[in-house]
């Protein structure tokens, strides 16, 4: 066994810090406070090629795993929360079932765009009547001569605002009851907005990475454009979850971090009743559990990355390690601010938008209950409970 | 003993529930969303001569108790959040003073309208480098022929910004380390912007009613503004210290009064794999969960005011019930997101709102460790551990 | 409202700790040591008059209410945990059954002597393999001439070593899919040692009161003894559910702040590195918590034997009281543990016995996740999730 | 980053655990009902060589790291909880003051004895009155021509009722303000019966492993028999603090799980209402958790040993690490009780074992709240609270 970081990744983190050192606190409550999109952050990852941290090198990446991803991401909102996180979030492990599934025309055409951060692009599969429940999407892809005619509606798609592509997942063919998964089919095509409404969701946190409601009329998708086999877009999905759970985990735990070390430093700086705070068993303590409980679920979120790195089974690590940071991280942005004391409710102070941001990795891309039951399942061998 | 509510409080709910029925969801959503101090509530409360539920009836008050105060407070929060509340909780504990240590053309000169609403009022104690520990404050009064001089800066303070009076504690005479509290002389005068300065605070939640920092610049308090004696003010504030704790313990419950409820609602109306979701234990089991501590918390809300209104001890009683309903309130908050899934972090399902708003009440009037620190010594006779 | 005891409820309390004073830390010790039934502790009870507290005053009672007999087993249970309170339990909610639907010869036959304490009783309701699911049980009652012939298996019954009544309910008739609880009949009758025998289950705690599997063979129960009329057994059982769980619920109140006195007591006498233990906040502050949701639970626990005793709907009431009893009791018990460090584990300081007593109320007579499945439907009108 | 086991290191698991098959639970049960000494399973142990796992291969060990001995740990008390664990625990970090601090000749004398079982060493440490302050140990070793005299109490230690030899720390000199720790010196010497009185301890739970008060009286430890220099004792202790956080966090872990294991098991076999218990979220939620922090615990534990291997510092790791194994170790215990319902009352289902022997590592060596106190000083740079 061997828990310390290599040599390479050290080094990637302090390069990754020097380029994002600019961006400090005022930035990102800036960001927050007029729900500015951080391009210029987003430029800057982009210019240095982070973008394409796990792309092919042929394509313009540097062909690392998950887990340099995922510690990249942690740095990432460990500095700007989950605006940072969010804002480059879908660029990191989006593409994916393109380099996976994609023609080598296709990668050609899209990655090295994806990579030098020219497209945005954006996510389309929750719909608002499925919910978790993804065989039952009713948006429609029908085949016609040369493109697919895209009609439906999606929800909780990040980006659309600012976006050029999309990723979509349609039904090409009917829901069988036997085999519910099939029919379905994934698209990265334009994101043409005579065809796309989005309609912004005014949400608790963020508010510099939108988030949208989507109304999709007749939107043409070249036959180019869809992804692998048609029918088989919800196979190529799941090849994504993993990543994308302990992506939200890592961005789960960089956040609490961030507001761990607030608290701390707050802690040893205001003094009520002559005293530091700091000294306050009932200010100390829960920043102590609060280092523990980080400490460990950073193992098992860079667990779960090197098992899939490593081409082994990871689902219930990854799922595990989103559960825990998100638990975790709840409770010590809530106690970031219970150390400030009124002042943690003061934006200027951070830690309110930290929590708010934390929601996010609390309540997406899967529920906490459907990861413990999924968990109950896989890992316990208990029967489905629902 | 008698856990239930009397004819006449039932009476006051009902009558108070229709007058405050036309103030639906929209409206305090809106509020929150433009930063709308609510002033169309404040006025329908007023003209229904709420504001002096607890003031004297020669003034235009009903001269009922704390307990009355406390159940209109639960309902006007379960309707409307800390948002409605916080709108007209000044005026309904904070003239106290007045009422108890002011002289008898004090009362007729300033109670009727506060009752009436006419005035808004706002209360200045806390300020920024002081912390909890009120017998530090540094604004000073001087003395001059007909005034008093003010100068210094306060924090916290609410509604400064559309407010025409300021309930005031400075310093008289300098801090004596054997007596701390005593210098201290509380003032009920005219908000002379120009010798305030009221900045907004940007903060987490609530921004429809502001809180602000004031910056205080040779304010005249003529000598027929003080209230009681020079030197005793601190001791006056402690008075009203239980029942604003006991009103904002009240304020938390309604708060998550109303959380639980949409929670329920919604589980109650959204499938997912073809089953409403309320039939999951683990959404319906942390609402029933909550719905038997909103039971208890309830009833010891009510005892702390009921031992007030009797004139009988009620300090460790008021802190518990201000403590459980903040811990409970967030847990509920924070569940009942969680129950509406992503649709949670979504502006117009107003829970998340109503949890930006359970902050206030965890973290004010005072902090959750201190209230633990004061039963440790009150009730369970345990050494001061700061 | 009134959240006082009533004069004559102070004097009762009163006079029953004058009663029970003798019976000290101890003795409670010695008999969970060395499993020996606290037969003197009993017969002080039974010569006081207290096993009657509930029971008609034609027949020796006092006729008081659930009310009374709560506050009576909390402060049992506060002086003697849960080996002083099972050792009369019984005696107290058990024989309801027969009060209200008893003959008058029963009545005159048998309260008599369950109010004087010469007849100890047991309870026999639960089977093996049928868990909570009442309308499952497998025991027979075949009608022959004069009697029933009892045959099957019980278990959890208590004090079957030292009784010499049983109340057992047994089939009479086949369960209906339609009606399954019909067909279920209550008998009070002899513990023939000869057809009933009693194996006793080692257990966590409560050495000092037995707990037993019952083995039923040929028990014959003469026709006079079956309690109103046949089949209706199990309607008559529902009836002493709620009492049943504010007993236990106050029981778990006693045993909590018997722990949390100790606690405190501990944290006052201790020092180390030269300063009383109870000067730590991370000591003193989760007691200061134990002591705010104490007295918030012992109110819900009161309203609800109060609505008991009015005759008005308690069972939400009543659940909710054991659910936060039993989860409160054991955090505290814990937390009783952790304050005396390592003594915490030796006997001799009674908080290891109190916290494997207090597992008692956190599982039986329902379990917790049971007791929220029914607030969750009947309190918050959510789908039966089983 | 590497996360898995060597082959070497699963290899000594298969071993280890076919070694110790036959030691089933009954065999556990019976031991901690009866307070029997594991002797044949100390001796399977001893035979097998694995108390020397990490002693010098010259004197017969194996010269593996605290990480193997912690691995080894973790399975011994999956199998067979405190009782197995405790049954070895000294003989395995104990004497690693002599094999670092001891002479050549010490080393030849005693190793070869205590890894080959031969020789049952006890551990006598803490005292009556000092509690967690070492410094302020009692207990005087008075230096005479060829021997120490040592007169004192001490608590706390384990199997002197077996043992043949005491390593035990005394005051050699005089408490010094400024250097309270220098004065301490270190035996390992007889356990002369004659001089040593140890009385058995009642307590919580592992009655199988006694536990003592030692009463001192001249008790003569010759002059070769103290290890290192004089007054140097203290310094020595430290040494193996954190291997034996480490290990007692592995004997948490290990208790935990086999709790889990129980409770899935039940859960997959007992029906109620016609369903498979682990069909209810209620009870498969909390498991699935169970099984996610243990996920995240055994990494913790297994990176602070492998730091330490390293000869890197880990001591907030390892403290992280016995606080969070002790933390989730008591929910799962108890969680483990709740799925079985009733019957995690019953010894047989063994869970209550458990239970009772998880509070070990939750109060020793060291409370939860100083390992906080400790990782806020040593970790976040927070000032001392006590």
């Amino acid at each position: 066994m061997d828990f310390s970081l290599s040599n390479e990744q050290n080094d990637l983190l302090n390069s990754l810090n020097n380029t994002i050192h600019d961006y400090d606190d005022n930035y990102w409550l800036h960001c927050d406070n007029t729900s500015k999109y951080p391009i210029e952050f987003v430029n800057t990852i982009a210019e240095g090629g982070w973008l394409g941290i796990a792309m092919p090198t042929e394509f313009g990446g540097s062909n690392l795993g998950v887990t340099e991803a995922a510690l990249m991401m942690m740095l990432i909102s460990e500095k700007g929360g989950m605006t940072a996180a969010s804002s480059i979030h879908m660029n990191i492990f989006g593409p994916s079932s393109i380099v996976k599934f994609g023609t080598k025309e296709q990668k050609e055409r899209w990655l090295p765009n994806i990579i030098s951060g020219k497209t945005k692009m954006c996510f389309a599969v929750t719909e608002p009547d499925t919910g978790l429940d993804t065989t039952r999407l009713k948006t429609k892809a029908e085949r016609n001569e040369n493109y697919y005619l895209i009609n439906g509606r999606k929800i909780w798609t990040s980006t659309a605002q600012i976006t050029n592509k999309i990723m979509i997942i349609a039904r090409t063919s009917k829901r069988e009851n036997g085999n519910p998964t099939n029919g379905l089919s994934l698209f990265y095509t334009d994101f043409n907005r005579d065809s796309i409404e989005a309609r912004i969701i005014n949400k608790m946190g963020r508010a510099a990475v939108d988030t949208n409601e989507l109304f999709i009329d007749d939107l043409k998708a070249p036959i180019e454009d869809i992804i692998g086999e048609e029918g088989k877009g919800f196979s190529y999905l799941i090849h994504s979850l993993n990543p994308e759970r302990i992506l939200v985990a890592a961005e789960a735990y960089g956040i609490a971090k961030n507001a761990l070390e607030r608290a701390v430093n707050y802690a040893n700086e205001r003094s009520v009743f002559d005293r530091l705070i700091g000294k306050n068993q009932s200010i100390q303590h829960p920043l102590a559990e609060a280092w523990a409980k980080l400490e460990s679920v950073k193992l098992l979120i860079l667990k779960a990355a090197n098992l899939y790195d490593n081409n082994k089974s990871c689902g219930v690590e990854a799922n595990a390690a989103k559960f825990l940071a998100a638990e975790y991280g709840m409770e010590i942005c809530k106690q970031a601010i219970a150390t400030h004391g009124g002042m943690g409710y003061a934006k200027e102070y951070h830690v309110e938008r930290l929590f708010r941001e934390m929601m996010i990795p609390y309540l997406a891309p899967v529920s906490q209950q459907l990861v413990l039951s999924y968990i109950a399942e896989k890992a316990l061998g208990l029967p489905k409970s629902y």
